[in-house]
This record gives C-alpha cells, structure tokens and sequence, in this order.
C-alpha cells in the first residue's frame, strides 16, 4: 500500500488536500493523472448507466426494458430535505470524552472486559480495532493496579467483551488512553453532516447542511422528472455528485474521505417487481466492476443479515474490494445497493416516520405535542399511475450507491503491478506498471521519436498532433525509449508509439502494448483507426 | 425570459432546487435534459482548453506553443488558504439595515440627492438601480413633506447623486422604504464564503469555508503539479468543479447563483512575456463562445479601466453576453479574464499581502503587533527555475475564470427561437426551436417509425440500437411524426430520423435538419458515419 501511495503523489494522481499549509485530514486533490482517471471512470459510469442505456430491450436478466434518465442537484438544499429524510435525526454517531487524557472516542468503538484482583474490580477499555488482544487488556489492568498496590494478588480477566451500554456506571472504567478511573463522559450525539448557514447575518431558520448523499436530491426532484420527461415505471435517475460527512477517523488513504464523489442510482419499480429489480441491480452493478478491470477474487457481494437491514428494507447488499490496507480476509465496501421499499417518497410525502418504531411494526408518523407529525413532509403527491391499469400507487426503489473515489482507489490498487521487462540493453528488469483498463487509463497513448534527429521528430509531431484530435495522447522525446516506456508503464498508458528510422522510408511506427510487451508494425494511416479498435 | 424559463422547467432542463418544499432561494438544479447540456458544455470546455490540447504546436496568435494540464481539488480546503487568498478579510458586502421597514440592503447600492423645502433639508435615498429616475427622488420627497406639512414651498433637489459614504451622519437620510428619517443602521460587513466547521464538535480552529472560487486550488497546488508532471514555463492547469457564494440577492434565473460551477485555468509565463499571453486568452476564450455559437451581437469583451483594476493586475477584460433578462444595452459577466501578475503565489509563499495599502504603491506584508506578517504563508518556495537560463522567478498568472452555469444560461438563451414549420398537413405552423450548437445538444438524434405498423418498429428500433452505442440518441413512436419534430425541436435535437414505407423496401431512413428542416435520404448502413460527420 505505501508503494501505491508513493506512486500516487510522485506521478500526480493524488494529492493531499491544502499539503502546502499542512493537510485538511479527510480531503484529497486529484493530480494531473488523477483527473483524468476519475473522469474517464465516472464517464464509463455514466456511458453504461445512463447515457448508452437502450431503453427498448431487457438486458440479460432484466424482468423487462426500463428507461435511465440523469440529473444534477444541488449540494445544498432546503434544510426540510434532511428531516424528512431521516438524516437530521439519525445520521449520527455518539462521542464520548476522556477528561484526564482529552481525547474523544466513538462510543460503539470502545469496548473492555472486567480485570479483578482483590477485592478491586475495574473495567478495562481498549478502542474496538485493538480488543482481539487480551493481552493488551491484561497489560493495562496489570499497570493499573501496579500503580495502586505493590502487593498483588492473583489478576483474574472476564471471557466477556462488552461495550460501554452494558455497564451501570462508568465510575470504574479505566478508559483507552487515562491512568485514573471514571474519566469518560455520557455519550453526546454528533451529527456527522457538514453545518452551514444561508444569506447574510442568517439565523436558526437558515441553517442548512451539505448533502451526506446525492440520493434526496433525486427523490425530491421525482415529480419533476415524471412531469418533465414522459419516463413510466421501471425507470432510473442517475446522479453523480460531491458529497460530506464530518467522518470522526479519516484513514486509508482516500478510501475513507470527508468530501467524496458518489454516483447513485434510484431506480423506481412497481412494488411486486421490486424483488427481482433488486437482484438484477446487485448481480450487474458487480458486474460492472470486474468488467473495468477488477478481478474477481479480490471482490465479494456480502448480503446483510436480516437483522442488519434497515427496518423497511427488503434486502441490502454490498460489493467489496480486497483492499491491500486490510487485513488479509478484510473487504472494504465499494458500492451498496439496497431495496429501500417506498420510504424516502413517502417520507418526503407524509412527514417523516418515526425512526424508533420497532422492528417489523408498522410504521408510524412521529407526532409533536400537537398531535402533528414531528416534520412534515411536503404534502406533493409523489405517488405514480399506471396507464395501463390505472392503479396509483408509490413506487418502489433499488438504489446501487457507488462511490466514485472508492472505485478511483480500487481500480488504483488492481491496477498496481511489479513485473520484469527488458531495458535498453535488453536486459530483464524489475518495472512497475499500472495495469488500468484502457477506458480507464489517463494517457491513451504515447508517442516518441526513437532519436531526436534525422526527421524522426517531425513524423512523430505529425503523428502525436493527428491522434490528440481523437485521443488523449502524450509525447515525449527525453532520455533512452527504455525510459520512456517506464514512465508510461508508471502512469497506466496502454500503448506506446515509437517513430523509427524505418518509419522514415515506410511511414509505419511500432505500437507497444503496456501489458504483454508486444510490438506490432502498422502504418501511419491505419494508427487511429487501429488505436481506437484496441482502446475500445 | 419567461418563455425561456417556462420551457427550461416543462422540458426538464432546470428546476428549482428542493421545490417541493418552497425552494431555496439561489439554487437551481439541471433536469434529464439539463443534465446533459452542462455535460456536453464542460466536456466541450475541457476537450478544447486541456486534454486536446496540442503542446507542440502555438495555436495562431500565441506567442509560442505551451503545455496545458488537469486538476480537481476539494470544495473545502485549509482556512489558512483563504486567509492568504485575502477572501477571508476582503471577500465581503457591507449591509445596512433599516430598523423601520426591516430591511437589508447592499451598503453600495444605497445613493441618494439632498432635497430641499423650506429650512428642512433631507438626504432621499432610492437604491443604485433605481436611480436613474430622478422623478423617483422627487416624488418620495414630496411625499415626505407631505406628510409634515401641507403648506409647501418649492422643493429643490441636488443634482449631484450621493452614496451613504459621502454624508457626515444618517439622521437626516430618509431609507429607500421608510417613512420616517434616520432609520438606517451603520454598515456592517457581511462574508460572502459558506462557513462550516470541521470534525467532531469542532471549535474556531476547525471553521472553515466552502470554496468561493476553485483557484485558490490550483495556486496551493503549483508545485505539486510542477513536481509530479514535468511541464514548463508557459503552462495551464484547468480544473472544473462547483463554487458557493452566500450572495445578498440571488436572481435572474441561474445567472446569480449561490452555488455554481466554474471552469477556470491558471496559466502560469514569464513575467515579461505575460501581456502577450493576456491577450492571448481574452481572445481565444471569446472566439469559444462564438464556435460554440453565441452570436457576436449580443457578445462584448469589456477591458477594465484602469481605476476598476485590483491593485496587482495589468488588465482583466469580461466577456458578457446580452442576457434577455436585462436591459437593452446592457451585457452580463460569463467569463473573466485576468492578468493577475505573481500576486497569488507570493501570497502563498509569504504570507497575505496588506489589502489596504495604496493603489500603485509597492505591496506589504501586513504585520501584527509583533511584527511579523498578519498571515503567514506557507513558506514554501513556489517559484520557478528556468532550465534554460538558470532564472529564478516567481510566474506571472493569466486567469481566464469561465461560469459554467451562467454559459448553459446563455446558450439556451441564445438557443431560444420562435419559427414557423410545416405541421402534418403541410401547413406552416408557429414553432419553439432551441437551436443549440450539435456538441452541446443534450440529445443528438431522434428515432421515429412513421407508424408502429407494419414493420417500420423493428427498423426503427435497430437503427435506434445501433446509434445508442455511439451517440445519446432517443425513441419516440408516440404521436403524429409533426408533433414528434415538434418535441424534438424544444429539447434541441440537431436531427430526426424517420423509418418510413421506403425504408422496408430499400433500407433507408430520412435525415431532417432541425434548422433548415432539409430532409435527406441516407442508407441505413451509412447513418452512424453521416450523422458523426454531422455533428463534429
């Protein structure tokens, strides 16, 4: 991993955000290279989802043709949007402090066991990532009653892992970092969206937030697309877009960023379809992703278990990438795609539903002391009509949720190769390569001029100029063809073209794949058609 | 405008962003067609200024040939980047408020004449725009001392317009929609930057802002940029990406937006070759908008007076477009372009250079009480060797800062046309043509069957499956072929393609012309080469 980052900073794919004045932790800048790798990656989204859809026949397990449309919504929006969508409320996570050592905690992230020895009994915590360890447990107790009394008895350790929730007090508890017991605070709830405030000198009523998603922008604007675009149920809304989440811990690279780019999917469905929709959803989205280049050893569709699932959701799944920042056996997710029912539509309708209802209850609008629900919601019909049967009812939805940077990181990761090829004296050597698929890699194509003179140049100027009205192409003329091919390996360039002193009698140049290191002869005329062929 | 505006909501090409709940005030969201136009716009931006960019070659009138390159940055970037930037202390509106009408007002726009009557003399108050009416100052004032005396001399007015600045005390002003004197509060400045804070419950050190332009990016990013890619003196780095300004008063459908999207380049010369390149990019960005077909009448390149230029620039021109919004005779901003000499690196070299010292006076750091510069910069080294001549310098900066919202606006604008074409009978009939550029029409061809009959579907539907592997092409069999032109023609669809009778017996379609409305007669098997032809 520390190899891949190195690459990503040296040969501009990634760059730290504000890196001059000492980093933002969690913002991420995309290089020179890195631009074009995630506009191409985010253009292939968008080509096979949305504009390149053919909406007249059923793809391969499709219950029936649909139609895709796509959309481009605000960052921010009213702030109504997030209490409906349940956002304002729920999407939190709960803080608790350490007065002795000042440091801040996710409160499901610390976890402990009960140490005794004597008559003293305390609770140790580790933060959760560290708690497979006993030792460490046994290690801080060992220390603290070492610091309390010379004499120690026997030090005896609980099988029992608990979290914080499952003690009384917290009177005994020996928190991550402290020497002194009881210096964790009540969990205090943080809201992980991004606060800001409309118009000049604004008050309570002009706060607003950054999106935590694309998706609510697509549901609020579900009127507005039936009545402006003439699609009918099954269709899809497609969305790329920034969006923030105060994420507490940062970390992994970009794989775990603060502003992140999202490409979304909802797609509406009649409710007795929504079953097969929602396979078909997850079983292409993952095909997708192998199709780009990522093996499919390294991915894995994981299921949630019933009592994972949101409580008005039929089914979620997520497709995850082996990471190379993991743990062997770990995945890291790249993609959600869940059956979410008709509760956003509706909650955008009716107010929002109570989130505490219980699971397998119907669900209920929460109500203020006045007997009216907590937030209301638009009160727009957002309910659809069959033409065909007249029945009225509100659609479905299957939502495949990728994240575009986490994809960027994976196809990065996949992509990165330490193999040997021959150097200008043809000699083996060890050479690092991005294998990124050719939709994807920045540079389509290099051009060079074996040597600089004798009228090699000139052709491949002409060469370089004729292909960079088709593709983005890259020339370079400094140091042995050896090194140039190094470079290009280094940024993921599939093909590069040399002008030698053949071409000067013949006009053909040589083409030379990135990966097997083959070299065809092909004439001029015939490059970009024969280019374009391979890079399609 | 308000058939454009009609339109761009009933064809699905803007909404109000979060309409169902009331709207926000300042943001717009782009429809399925929307969508694709902004799509086409950027692309059309980043293909012709970046990635088809050939280096090797000066484009005519350059004064030699240069490299251009990619970036895209995070919308939130360290605080300490605006303080350097000089938007945290300068980015700002003075509001006055007014304790009678509650209203707020843009310190600027306030100006007003002194107006006599008797011995009572009272400073009369309209805002800027309104003021051209000098019957408006005297009719309010009238007014007024109507209503404390009826017996009334000749009332004599100033000729000379005031702003608020220029008076001693505003006891005796009279606010542009208030009834008794005095009733302005003092201005009081107003940051046009979205605040926001930073991780979990953060405080003032983790305040920061949502960009208010995507350079400041770029100017942080130099030497990463420089270090990671290899290019030389002249260069261009170009970034897209969303930008949010707390504007007072949005308005003029999307033209003052709080959240918007920018296209800008910051190319980076020689210092003494920089006005050359100035004038350079004021040109070639002009003739982009016309290539892409902004009329040259309603275009004007507006080149700064002196006295309007920041203190470190040698010239900014705008090129502004007569939106039909505004008066005759009156052009608003689509693009800037500005000479901005080395003053952003510098500042983010050395820290923030003091917004107040005197106009041609040699720039200072701002210091604190102990002396040293109010921000300091980053103490990075951003400046540049030239390799050739072993030179140290720090580049001069031309800015060519485009809005890509404010450009959607003008084509369409631009695009609007009211005609007549024959209708099913042959009849002429008034139409609405939106005749955008065939590289920005979100839609490149429609596919009709005359009837659905007879076999004219199946055809129809495999040329439309052909096209849709190359081209964002659209099926429609519903209606009269007249009235599917005619929906054709509001969403700006450069062509139309007919399976008849004929195309039965000899495998051919027809091809009509939007704006000529020609039809031509093309092989089935030559239509994906002509209509790419076409539309190139």
């Amino acid at each position: 991993m520390d190899k891949i980052v190195s690459l990503c900073k040296r040969r501009g794919f990634l760059f730290q955000s504000s890196e001059i004045y000492g980093g933002v932790q969690g913002f991420w800048d995309y290089g020179p290279l890195g631009v074009e790798l995630k506009r191409n990656l985010k253009e292939a989204w968008w080509h096979d989802m949305i504009s390149g859809h053919n909406e007249l026949v059923a793809p391969p397990e499709a219950p029936s043709p649909f139609e895709m449309v796509g959309l481009d919504c605000t960052i921010i929006m009213h702030p109504q949007v997030w209490k409906n969508s349940g956002h304002y409320d729920l999407f939190h996570d709960h803080m608790v402090d350490c007065r002795e050592s000042k440091k801040r905690y996710r409160f499901d992230q610390v976890r402990g066991r009960w140490c005794q020895k004597g008559d003293q009994k305390i609770f140790v915590t580790t933060l959760a990532e560290a708690e497979q360890e006993l030792d460490e447990v046994r290690r801080r107790a060992m220390k603290f009653f070492k610091l309390r009394a010379k004499n120690a008895d026997q030090l005896t350790v609980s099988d029992e892992s608990l979290t914080l929730d499952q003690l009384d007090d917290t009177d005994d508890v020996l928190a991550p970092d402290a020497k002194s017991l009881g210096t964790l605070t009540e969990p205090r709830e943080f809201n992980l969206m991004f606060k800001t405030t409309l118009g000049a000198l604004g008050g309570e009523d002009d706060v607003t937030f950054l999106r935590p998603e694309t998706a609510q922008g697509i549901f609020v604007n579900f009127k507005n697309v039936l009545d402006s675009s003439r699609v009918k149920v099954p269709f899809g809304i497609g969305q790329i877009g920034k969006s923030f989440r105060n994420e507490i811990t940062p970390r992994n690279f970009t794989f775990r960023s603060r502003e992140f780019e999202q490409m979304e999917i909802e797609f509406f469905c009649q409710p007795d379809q929504s079953q097969q929709w929602y396979r078909y959803w997850r079983d292409r989205r993952l095909a997708w992703y192998t199709a780009l280049g990522l093996s499919s050893n390294s991915l894995i569709m994981r299921e949630h278990h019933p009592e994972e699932l949101a409580h008005y959701s039929v089914g979620t799944a997520d497709i995850e990438y082996a990471f190379p920042f993991l743990p062997p056996g770990e995945y890291g997710e790249l993609e959600g795609i869940a059956h979410r029912g008709d509760f956003d539509l509706r909650s955008h309708m009716e107010g929002k539903l109570d989130p505490k209802s219980p699971e397998g209850q119907p669900m209920q609008v929460e109500l203020n002391e006045h007997g009216k629900p907590k937030y209301r919601g638009s009160g727009k019909d957002l309910s659809y009509r069959n033409e065909v049967t007249n029945e009225r009812f509100v659609p479905h939805v299957i939502e495949p949720s990728a994240g575009a940077d986490r994809a960027a990181l994976a196809f990065l990761c996949e992509a990165y190769t330490e193999d040997e090829a021959p150097n200008d004296k043809g000699e083996m050597e060890s050479r690092v390569v991005m294998k990124l698929h050719p939709r994807l890699a920045p540079i389509k194509a290099a051009v060079f001029p074996l040597v600089k003179k004798g009228g090699m140049s000139e052709i491949a100027k002409e060469v370089y100029g004729e292909l960079k009205q088709h593709l983005n192409v890259f020339y370079d003329d400094k140091g042995t063809v050896g090194r140039r091919y190094r470079r290009q390996d280094e940024a993921g360039t599939p093909y590069c073209i040399t002008v030698d002193g053949d071409s000067l009698e013949d006009r053909t140049v040589t083409i030379r794949d990135r990966d097997t290191l083959e070299q065809t002869r092909v004439k001029i005329d015939d490059l970009t058609t024969e280019l374009k062929q391979r890079l399609a």
